[in-house]
């Protein structure tokens, strides 16, 4: 990939898959963030072309993302799946353009930063063209852990997830609140999004089982970025990875095992003193991380934090977070990678 | 306390907490398994006194609970909450009535068996008169860990719950419902039975914290539980307990190492052979335990059946279970310790 720098501040940016659940949260945080947006394109598939999205009181026309879409672009947002990522993250980085991908298409590549700002920001320098947005979940896991991983090293993590809709897109929120009310209604309802009914249901995540392993894809994403993401392939990692009723906030129940001994007490200094999570961890008001709080909001919620009493050794904390996953879990870690991006460039 | 045994089939029986979740189920275990119930007393508080329940196409009246109730019972169940057990499980004891108590009141009593039939049924000849109930998220947990503890032995379990609102009462199911309603009707709704909202939104189990551990009440009594159900008090355990937007089942993600290496194949075969337990665990159709298929069943539903790929040593076993936290959780677990008093008295 030949990726030719160009200078960023305005910048040209396009969003492709600007109708979806997370291309309305990358304008909202454009916005909210004040980005140096110049020329600003929206592109999604032939059959959004010609909606209008809001962006500072202006109404965008959303258009049909070709070939041709990328010309004169700085940046270009993608969250519209991995396979409109595959075919044309190359063709924008062509045109000279620097893609942020929200799909999984290129993640493990080598050549790919894994990023998650406040953890490696340093990697994005390397890029060719592409750098990768980690799935969700694995954001919203590894924010916490980073801290301490780099004081008393992590040598292991076990984590369980509460996976919310947003992760399948909007037609799956919806799906979850038109189930709901059907269910309320005592009307049938057929998923048509997903695979399980939804309402007041939990299910295992719906991506394919590997056989030779019994992790499903979530999972196996999960564990390989956080590897990847803490560049440290000897992190040992298991994931179990569950939908939940809930519309758009992960929640994660996490335990992690260091290479030495460390107190409730070090581990909440560590992640107090962090950029980007904020303590909820109030014993006496039964106050701790939930998705109701950690919607619209930029920081991942982290708290439950204790020593796991399951390891004598002193070396494991368990801990309970929640994380907007449309936010931190998507749009706003891309637009954060884009900020380093005109910073640097 | 004074237990004089007495014949018990037909069995003379009074149920405390008729008209409560759980009370309910009972009359359902009882007319499902055709329990030999002679005499049937219901009791409740003062104010549900009046009331009728159907029982085998029967009407009965609920009468209040007083100090006279228990005069010829046989056998008690209570579910009625802790403080109802503790003062009124031994009146029902002296009147010469065998307590089965749903609460958490006598469970870690030394004199008090704390029995899961397929588990620990050897225990119940022991009784003083009063034999607990376990917390229902530890029933659902160690069910199908036991017939892997007996063989290779569990040294360890970490573990994740997703708790339905039943185990907080009828009240808190209808609170979940009624707050969903209202939600996707835009409309505000203020909890009463549960601290924090709880429509699409999940929180840490809604019991006081421990200062010390930072473990919470539902916690401590899983990881207690467990240990005096198995028998062996040198098991580490550490639980995370949350409540999730679903009614009447629970789920759990398990992780547990056993003493020697155990293959993902020899917990599954197994769990297979054990009572009270099923596999659910088809990769190829994604099918794994869900609340929905649990609720209404006997069964505890396992499956994600796999290595814990972060223990290389391979003693660790991931897994995830559901449970119907009615039913086996409590009414269905007591009922069964009850049919052990009515063959082995």
């Amino acid at each position: 990939m030949n990726h030719q720098p160009r200078p960023l501040a305005p910048c040209s940016l396009a969003i492709v898959g600007a109708t979806g659940a997370v291309g309305v949260e990358f304008l909202h945080c454009l916005a909210a963030r004040n980005f140096p947006v110049g020329k600003l394109k929206l592109l999604a598939s032939h059959r959004s072309a010609g909606k209008t999205l809001p962006f500072k009181g202006q109404s965008l026309t959303v258009e049909a993302l070709t070939e041709d879409s990328f010309a004169g672009v700085d940046i270009a947002l993608f969250s519209a799946g991995g396979e409109t990522s595959k075919k044309y993250a190359p063709i924008a980085v062509k045109a000279g353009a620097v893609v942020v991908d929200n799909s999984s298409a290129f993640r493990m590549d080598a050549d790919v930063p894994l990023v998650v700002p406040e953890v490696n920001a340093k990697e994005i320098g390397a890029h060719q063209g592409i750098i990768a947005n980690p799935n969700c979940a694995a954001i919203i896991s590894m924010m916490p852990l980073w801290p301490i991983h780099q004081h008393n090293r992590i040598t292991r993590v076990q984590l369980a997830t509460y996976q919310a809709a947003s992760g399948a897109g909007a037609a799956a929120m919806e799906e979850l609140s038109d189930s709901t009310r059907a269910y309320l209604a005592g009307q049938d309802y057929a998923p048509k999004v997903l695979p399980h009914p939804y309402a007041f249901n939990l299910f295992s995540h719906n991506t394919k089982i590997d056989p030779v392993t019994g992790y499903n894809d979530e999972e196996i994403k999960v564990m390989r970025e956080a590897r990847k993401i803490f560049g440290d392939p000897d992190l040992r990692i298991s994931a179990t990875c569950i939908r939940v009723p809930v519309l758009r906030a992960h929640a994660v129940a996490i335990s992690f095992e260091c290479e030495r001994p460390i107190t409730e007490h070090e581990a909440r200094a560590m992640i107090a003193k962090a950029p980007g999570v904020k303590l909820v961890d109030d014993r006496a008001n039964n106050l701790f991380p939930m998705p109701k709080d950690a919607s619209g909001k930029d920081e991942i919620l982290v708290g439950r934090i204790r020593q796991d009493l399951s390891d004598p050794s002193g070396r494991t904390i368990a801990l309970f977070v929640a994380g907007d996953q449309l936010l931190k879990g998507a749009a706003l870690n891309a637009v954060q990678i884009a900020e380093h991006l005109v910073k640097t460039q």
